[in-house]
C-alpha cells in the first residue's frame, strides 16, 4: 500500500461530516434504491364502519383482505370450504388426511415434527409485503436454502448419465466460456468493435472470472471442488478436473443451472419454521369467527344492496347479504358456481385451466446430509420426477423429509400413473442422484393440485381462449424451468383478459395471485388484497361523499 | 410430451428394481463421490492409558485434541492463558472487554442476546470435522447467509461510486460476456477450431445463459431485477435497465463478484446460534478440569522422560512433566517463549509474522433489512474498510450487529489510524452503501489480531525467510478477495518450512490450523488435531510393541 495515513484518511472519510461524494449519492436518493416497500393502505382508520364485506375463500389473499378490511372498520365475513385456512398454503404432518380425486386416501404417519409444505414453500426476501406480515404476526421465520453448491444436475444424455455437483457444473461452465472468449479476444473478433484498451480490460477481468491461468486457458479451479479435499499435515488438497465442454453441452445440461438467479428465487429466502401455514394460521388467530369454515358456496349473486351469497355449512343452507363481496376462490371453481358475474368474466372461468403441479415427499434417514454434506438447495434431473428438493428445516436431526419430483403434472404422463407409479418414479429420480439411497425413502405422500378438490389447479388461468395449449403458463413456482425470461407479469400486461378479471364487476371484486403479476406466490394474493381493498376504500369514501348508499354505484 | 405413459415409465423405472442405467452409477462408486467425511480416528479405546500428554493453548486444535485423547485413555492436561477457551474463536458480548495492544480498553455494550464473532464466524458445509463435532457435542446451528443477491458492490471509480446491487452486476456481467461470445462465434472466429454442431450448441446455451434474445443480444434480464416490481392488478414490472459491460469493468468492479464460489465460501454455510464460541464451550464442558486456565506458558522443555512445561497460574509458577507435548500456541507467542525446540523450529518461529485481520461491529437498527430487504450477505468495497457483512443471526428482530471492515489490517494505513478514526472510516464505508444510515450506527467495537495479546496475529505464518513481504499470505478468511486461485493448500504443499513444522520434534507436536492445508479454518484446527493424535497412537502402539518406554524413544 502505497497510501501515507493523512491520504487513507482523505479517501474514507472527510473531517467534519461525509464526503462530497456521500452526499452526492445522497442527493441521487440512493438511499431508497434497493427498497421493496410492502404495500402499504392509507385510510382513515373507520372508513369502512357501517359497510359489509363477505370473503369467498381463505386463502392468502381472502384472509390478507379479512384483516386489512378489519383494520378499517368494515364488517367482514369469510366463508371457507375447508376446516382451514391457507388454501394451497397447506403444510401436511403427522394425522393430515390427503383426499384426491381420482387417487386412493393417503394419510400422514410422519414422525412428529415433520411437515411438508405441498403448496406455496418458499419466502423471497424481496416480497416485502408477505414477510411484512410474518413481522406484524409473529411468525418465525427462518432461512430457505434454495441453493446449495453440493446439490446435483443430472441428466441421462450427459456425463453417461452420472449426476455432477452444481459447484462443478457452474464453475467449469463459467471458465469454459471465459476460455472460448479469450480466444476469441485473441483472435482480434473483435477489434473492429472495441478499443485495445477495453478489450485488455475484459482480458484482465476473465483471468479472475474463468478463471484463466496466465495462458489465458481454463484448467479448472478449486471452485469446483476437489477429488481430495485439503487436510492437516501432508494431506495436500487434489481439485477436481474440469468437464469437458462438450460434456456440459450435452442434453441441455445447463437447462437448470440459473435457476437460482431468476428474481424470485434468488438469496435470500425464507420459511417459517415447523410449516408455511404458521402464515394462515396465524391470520385465522386475528380473525377469530369472521372466518366460517366448512362453507361451500353455491350462489354468488348480485343484488340491489350489493352482493348474496348462498353456502351450505355443515348440511345447511345459508345466505349472507353484503354490500361488497371479494371472490378470492380458484377460477377453476367459479366455472362450477352459479354466480352473477358477468359474460366476459364467465368465459374466463370457462377457460381457466387445469395446471397440476405436484410434489412427492418422503420421510428418511438424512443422508443427503450425513453422507453427501448436503444441507438444503435443489438437484435437478433432466428426465423422470425432478426437481430433488432437500428441507431446510430440521437440519441436523437425524431424519427429514425430501421432495422426490416438483413439476406440473397436469396432461402429462406422470400424471396418468396409479399413486404406487407415481412413488415408484419419483424413487427412482432419488436413486439416480443418491445410489443406494433410495431404499432408505419411506412414508411418501403425492398431491397433485389438479387432483384437489375445490382447487383443481395449482394456478388459475387467465385467458378468454380455450386451455388446449395450457400447461403451466409463466408460472415461477416451479423448482425447474430456466427463469430466464421476463417473467408472467409481462406477459399478463398486454392479455386483455387479465384487465377484465382485475375490474371489480359492480360489487364483485376478484382477488388472488391470478389478479397479480407474480402469479402463484403469495405476494401476489396479499397484493391483489391490498389493491382490492384500497380500490373499495375509494368507492366507499366517493359514496359518502355524495351521500349514495354503498354497492351497486358505479 | 409425445411420450407414452409405457414409454415414460421406462425411463424412469425398470420392472422389479432398478434400472441398469442405475446398477451402472452404483458400480462407479458415486455414492461416495459427494462425501467429504470427518476425520474418524480409529485406535484401541484404551490405547493412551498410562501415557500423560501436556496441551498447550485450548484453541479448537487443543480443545479437539484433549478431547480425542481423553476419549483414548490419555491422560491430558489442558493450558491456556486466557480464563476462556476458544483462542480466536471469541464472541464478544455484553460485558466483554477488549485488551488490545497499542489501543485503549474497550468493553461491550451492546444489548443481551447480541454478538460479534471477531474470529471465525462460518462454518462451510463441507467441513465435515468441525460439522461433525457440532452434532457430536450438541452445538446448535442455524444457516450463515454468505451471500445475498440484494447485497452491494461498490467502488469510487465505478458507476460514480454508486453502489450496484449484486444481482444486477452478476447477472449483467453475465449477460455482456455472453453476448460478446455469441458475437464471435457468429464472425466465425471458432469455426476452425469447433464444429459448427458445437458452436450452435453453444450459442443454443447462451441465449438461456446470458440470457440473450432471439438476435443474440443482452438486452437486460429480469434475474438483475426491477425498477418497479411486478404488483398486483395493472402494476406491472418495470425491469432494470442493464449497467454497460464498460462500466462493469472499470476499476476492477468486478473484484469480489465472485467471492461467493470459492470453495469454502459456497452455499450452504452455518454458524452457531447465539455465538461461534458455543463450539469451544461445548468442549469445554466435555474437558471439565482437563483444562487450566490463567495458565500461562513461560518454558517449553524437552526432558528424559518426554516434555516438562513451566507455566504461570495466578501469579504461581507450576511446573507439569509429561510423556508427550502438543503444541496449539500461536506461532508468534512461542517466537518469545523459551524453549527446547530443534533450531529449525525456532527459525520458523522467529518468521511467523503478525497477519492482522480486523474486524469493526456496531449495534444499530436493522435498516438493511427494514430498509432494504437485505438479509445477511456481504457488500464489497473497493476502498475503505471492507467488506459490511450483514448478520445471519437473530434476523428480523429490530436492532443487530452489523461489521464495516474486515480484512488485513497489520502494515496498512489502517493500522496505524486511532481507534477513533478507525470507527469513522468503518462508518463511512457503511454510509457509501447506505446513505444517511451511518448515523444509526452505535457502539461500535474492534479488534485487530496483530494487537489482541497472546495472539499477534490472526493466522500464523510458516516459513524460513523473513516476514518482510508478508500481508496476509494465502488466508481465504478474510470477506474480500477473489479466492479464484489454487489456494493455500498448494503454496504450502512446496513449503519446506511446513513439512519441518508437522514434523514432530521428539515428544513436541505443532497443532493448529497452520499445521493443516485449510489454514485460518477451524476445520484445519481440527483436522492438525488428528493427525496428530493419530501420530501419537502409532508411536504409542510401536513403543509398546518394543516394551520401550514412551517419550524419547523416536
Amino acid at each position: 500500500m502505497a497510501l501515507t495515513r493523512r491520504q487513507f484518511l482523505q479517501t474514507t472519510t472527510a473531517a467534519g461530516g461525509y464526503s462530497a461524494g456521500f452526499l452526492m449519492m445522497q442527493s441521487l436518493g440512493l438511499a431508497g434504491a434497493a427498497k421493496s416497500e410492502a404495500s402499504m393502505i392509507d385510510a382513515p382508520s373507520a372508513i369502512g364502519k357501517g359497510t359489509k364485506v363477505i370473503i369467498l375463500g381463505g386463502g392468502v389473499a381472502g384472509l390478507s383482505s379479512a384483516y386489512e378490511l378489519g383494520k378499517l372498520g368494515y364488517n367482514c365475513t369469510l366463508l371457507e370450504v375447508r376446516d382451514r385456512p391457507g388454501g394451497r398454503n397447506w403444510s401436511v404432518r403427522r394425522g393430515t388426511k390427503i383426499e384426491l380425486n381420482d387417487h386412493p386416501l393417503q394419510t400422514c404417519e410422519w414422525d412428529e415434527g415433520h411437515y411438508q409444505n405441498f403448496g406455496p414453500a418458499r419466502l423471497p426476501s424481496i416480497h416485502g409485503t408477505i414477510l411484512s406480515y410474518c413481522r406484524e404476526l409473529g411468525v418465525e421465520l427462518e432461512v430457505e436454502v434454495n441453493s446449495s453448491r453440493s446439490s446435483f444436475l443430472q441428466n441421462d444424455n450427459a456425463n453417461g448419465g452420472k449426476p455432477v455437483v452444481q459447484r462443478q457444473a457452474i464453475n467449469d461452465t463459467r471458465g469454459h466460456i471465459s476460455e472460448l472468449l479469450e480466444k476469441c479476444l485473441d483472435k482480434r473478433a473483435l477489434d473492429q468493435e472495441m478499443s485495445r484498451d477495453d478489450i485488455d480490460r475484459i482480458k484482465t477481468m476473465l483471468r479472475a472470472y474463468g478463471p484463466l491461468d496466465n495462458a489465458g486457458k481454463y484448467v479448472g479451479s478449486t471452485r469446483s471442488g476437489y477429488t481430495v479435499t485439503p487436510g492437516a499435515g501432508d494431506r495436500v488438497g487434489e481439485m477436481v478436473k474440469p468437464i469437458e465442454l462438450s460434456t456440459l453441452m450435452d442434453g441441455a445440461f445447463w437447462n437448470s443451472m440459473l435457476f437460482e438467479e431468476t428474481f424470485d428465487m434468488q438469496a435470500t429466502m425464507f420459511q417459517p419454521k415447523g410449516g408455511m401455514d404458521r402464515i394462515p394460521y396465524a391470520f385465522a388467530a386475528k380473525l377469530g369467527n369472521v372466518i366460517q369454515y366448512n362453507s361451500e358456496v353455491k350462489e354468488i349473486r348480485k343484488t340491489a344492496k350489493g352482493a348474496r351469497v348462498v353456502y351450505m355449512q355443515n348440511g345447511v343452507e345459508k345466505t349472507v347479504d353484503a354490500d361488497y363481496c371479494f371472490v378470492g376462490m380458484p377460477l377453476t371453481i367459479l366455472k362450477t358456481t352459479a354466480n352473477d358475474f358477468s359474460d366476459p368474466y364467465k368465459t374466463i372461468f370457462a377457460n381457466s385451466g387445469n395446471s397440476g403441479l405436484y410434489k412427492v415427499a418422503w420421510e428418511s434417514r438424512r443422508f443427503w446430509e450425513q453422507d453427501y454434506n448436503l444441507y438444503g438447495g435443489i438437484s435437478f434431473l433432466s428426465q423422470g420426477p425432478s426437481p430433488v428438493w432437500y428441507p431446510s428445516g430440521g437440519m441436523f436431526t437425524e431424519r427429514g423429509i425430501i421432495v422426490g419430483g416438483y413439476s406440473s403434472g397436469s396432461n402429462t404422463p406422470f400424471d396418468a400413473l396409479s399413486l404406487e407409479e407415481k412413488f415408484a418414479a419419483s424413487r427412482a429420480s432419488i436413486e439416480r442422484l443418491h445410489p443406494g439411497h433410495s431404499k432408505e425413502l419411506e412414508k411418501s405422500l403425492y398431491v397433485g393440485w389438479n387432483h384437489v378438490p375445490h382447487n383443481l389447479t395449482s394456478m388459475s388461468r387467465v385467458s378468454f381462449d380455450s386451455p388446449q395449449a395450457f400447461s403451466r403458463g409463466g408460472g415461477r413456482q416451479s423448482g425447474g424451468g430456466q427463469g430466464a425470461g421476463a417473467g408472467e407479469g409481462e406477459s399478463r400486461a398486454t392479455n386483455p383478459a387479465y384487465e377484465q378479471l382485475i375490474t371489480p364487476d359492480g360489487p364483485l371484486y376478484i382477488i388472488g395471485d391470478h389478479a397479480a403479476h407474480i402469479g402463484t406466490w403469495q405476494e401476489g394474493a396479499a397484493l391483489s388484497a391490498h389493491r382490492a381493498v384500497k380500490l373499495l376504500n375509494e368507492r366507499v369514501k366517493a359514496a359518502k361523499l355524495t351521500g349514495s348508499q354503498a354497492g351497486m354505484t358505479v
